[in-house]
């Protein structure tokens, strides 16, 4: 499986009732798709899948396995808190059509997971369910990450690809891309404003927030990086900050979900406890998409 | 809804399937309810609610129900990360009997749960819901908490009726109290370590883990207490904390499932990702029921 | 030595030209002394300690030693970073006429303060230095806690009196308390807003902030608790927590410094990096002030 | 002044009696200029800076700038609590010869550590001490950190030439390349397990522990960079972690003494409350130097 590339971790629209909107993901993944992006991921925190019911994982699965054509890779969350959960719920993605499902680390009995836990967690989810399986880490939602060790452990799990690796630590990352090396595993970057430095380390993509909003900007820094133009990356690495921000670390999935709507996409609102972002991270938002419209 | 007294919050045994194990949870509650306890709180962190699929949450709920006697109060947690599946895993608790529930703070986008956030989600919840609500703050594992001012506004709600407030940190246990004066609202002790200095406080009674093992230690010290024999509550807490503490931050719910099987009660492993505790934890919780005998 | 009773560590005045106010100190020493405290702190965190040249703690301890009688307690801040420079400043406290010498824990290499780094300071500068040594704990400002194991074997140092712990958590004052039983060894709490409820715990005193500016609440709190009047005790702690938070975790010295001007002390403006506090902490400050003019 | 390359913080020995061995120093920088270093930094976090009496500091100033050739660099660190005695101190080291004073940040009172407390600080400093001031920002050990907009305004002073900036987080590296853009700053990396990543970043060169152990490494990786050799740089920073992690993170200053005895410098033992490292760390660290010993 072929990771390399751009994937925009996907918001999942809710329409006026608050229902999930199957019509938007199509026609959001349908527009998605006119950018040279090497896939997309659904029900990633962006797209609010802590939020979501099983069935309604299901439906949004469905919804956006028709819009991404065969050439592209379709990824989908199914973390869940159990091992058992999670094997179900990444069946069921296989099922569906997902090339790839991305697992995010239990967390919530934090003191309980050592190293030894993560590790016979994936392996029993990867040993379960037919589709590759890829880590997915994001130790500042979850107060939990990963050992090199434990990487390198996991690394050599024939069903394992790889791993999203949301912080921004260029230490962490490169304590993982040595823990892997040797083994076919995809070090995928999870956060835009430091993209540029992590492909530098060695990654082989990235998973995207600002990639639902600016897609162009991201592939072309990636396709710059890959050219050996540095200076064209880290030019737009500096400009892809102010709108990643936003939508991460400043305004969350409210944030990105009025980006989407600025752009053109639906957004719509997220569902509560999340509320739509305020007035003024929209006009924040609307500043940092002012420069970039030709990325969109 | 006279809440004061002692709750343990009951854990969830398995079968050798890792099937929810309704027959144990019946005849641990049975033995529960031959102490002076207040009730029990099912469906709790310690009953490692995350762990559970909604249909597994129902059976649980309906062979607890079946075993707490109309005198005593039966909780049950349903606290969800979205408002919507909280309510509706409330109003299917309160069908199945719950007396109250108990809804832990949603904490997966944290930066984003603000106190307008948890005012907002804790009101449609109670709205929503015939039951009463207890709200249920756990800082140290979802890394969000209430400020005293999102007390003081949700004390006053009509069908919210108090808080398991599960930090140990008097300074915090006093504001609360100190917000929610004037209003029919108990602060219920959530950390057996620090029941003692939280009744001096004021709060009503405690959500304590170490209750479900040695039940009669807790309610002594409660009783104590009441009685205004300071010395005695105060002795007594002091032999509660090493096995409160081996049960909670020491080795979690693996650790309250060792001590339960050592108690005589069902306890059983815990589901993966957790798993059982060492034999040296094991021991450490032998030493500290061994001078406990007498509280079982 | 008797370290039962109330303690307020006092400020450090700087005149216009941002030097020590020797003169100050003394007027504002002997006012405290008209309340019923067993003694005061010079040098402590709200003593701007670490802001001072040696040579200016020398002249603030020669000035508070002469404003306290004899049948008082003078205590003295002497942390510092190195082992020796700690034992330095202690034996010049010491020779200036300090009582006893408080010691904060070294912090600023946090992964290599072990336990046994702890002991090994700890006993080494009891051992230099003839005043009896209090330790002193501030986790939330230095980032390093004692392990009660530590307490355990420090308490049994014949040069070692007791110590501040600043931290509000019930759990961990009470272990301490635990771990120095059967030793002559004092814990003292350190932070107002969780004072009636360490006292319950079993603290002999206090060194709190608060009493700087209502030393006869901190007073007769502590009088109430002793007479075993817990009613008392408890609703003075409710009147004591607006003041002691907003010269503590609200407003930090520069609020000691603004409610020390409005309660008729010299108080001055903090050294930089410190600033005076803003125009609406000291508003604040006030209407906490107002209802306790009885207490000043 | 050009900032440009690689400078090893040095550590401060002290000889059998635990006094500043100043002939050690010098024999130290002695070898260390026969590496292609741009300079070097004595008095920072791995000089034990905060352990030293201010006579002591002088000496060691005095020693090392004996032993640095007038064309390198010569960078003393001078930070301390207080404004006043942080521009006593940088005032004294540029009358001993030092090239530039690096200001760690003020760090004790935390919560009164605003953007604004740093800009009036700093500014405060660098209008104060003829020699030129570089910012030193080192969050995992002081729990503050600077805004990128403090960053931006600070980076106009005439005076201030720069930041050494220890954390490895790249997408703060990031923020504050962009901050100071436009200005004559030169952003410094301060950890050597993300040098690399740094560098494509755009910073302009490191101070890094690792180059006192093996500074042919660090300059080879560094200039691998500038010829736009990236194949090697990051090769070189793959070989670096090892021994760059066992003497910061792993063993701290203790982990660096014994290195530098292994790597046939004068380390020595640290000061208390420090101890040296334990036997099992020495052999870490051996073994990490192993495969080095080309670039000691």
């Amino acid at each position: 499986m072929n990771l390399s590339g751009v994937f925009p971790p996907i918001a999942t629209p809710f329409d006026a009732d608050g229902e999930v909107d199957t019509a938007a993901i199509r026609s959001n993944v349908a527009r998605w798709m006119r950018a040279d992006l090497r896939g997309i991921v659904a029900l990633g925190t962006n797209g609010e899948a802590p939020l979501l019911a099983e069935s309604e994982s299901d439906a949004v699965i469905a919804a956006a396995r028709d819009a991404v054509p065969r050439d592209r890779l379709f990824l989908v969350g199914t973390g869940r808190e159990s091992t058992r959960a999670t094997i179900d719920a990444s069946r069921r993605a296989a099922a569906l059509g997902a090339d790839a499902v991305l697992v995010r680390t239990p967390s919530f009995f934090k003191p309980r997971m050592t190293p030894e836990a993560f590790v016979a967690h994936y392996a029993a989810v990867a040993d379960a369910v037919r589709a590759p399986v890829i880590l997915y880490n994001y130790p500042a939602v979850t107060g939990v990450t990963f050992t090199p060790d434990a990487i390198a452990r996991l690394a050599g799990h024939a069903n394992i690809a790889g791993i999203k690796e949301t912080s921004t630590d260029a230490s962490e990352i490169a304590a993982y891309l040595d823990a892997a090396s040797g083994h076919d595993f995809a070090v995928l970057a999870g956060s835009a404003p430091s993209f540029y430095a992590a492909l530098c380390l060695g990654v082989r993509g990235g998973i995207l927030a600002a990639a639902c909003i600016v897609p162009r900007l991201c592939v072309q820094l990636f396709d710059a990086f890959n050219a050996g133009d540095h200076a064209t990356a880290r030019d737009l690495q500096r400009r892809l900050i102010p709108i990643a921000s936003a939508v991460t670390t400043g305004f969350g999935v409210p944030g990105l979900k009025a980006a989407l709507q600025l752009a053109g996409y639906v957004g719509g609102p997220p569902r509560p406890p999340l509320h739509a972002a305020p007035v003024e991270a929209v006009r924040t938002i609307e500043g940092a998409l002012s420069s970039l419209r030709e990325f969109l």
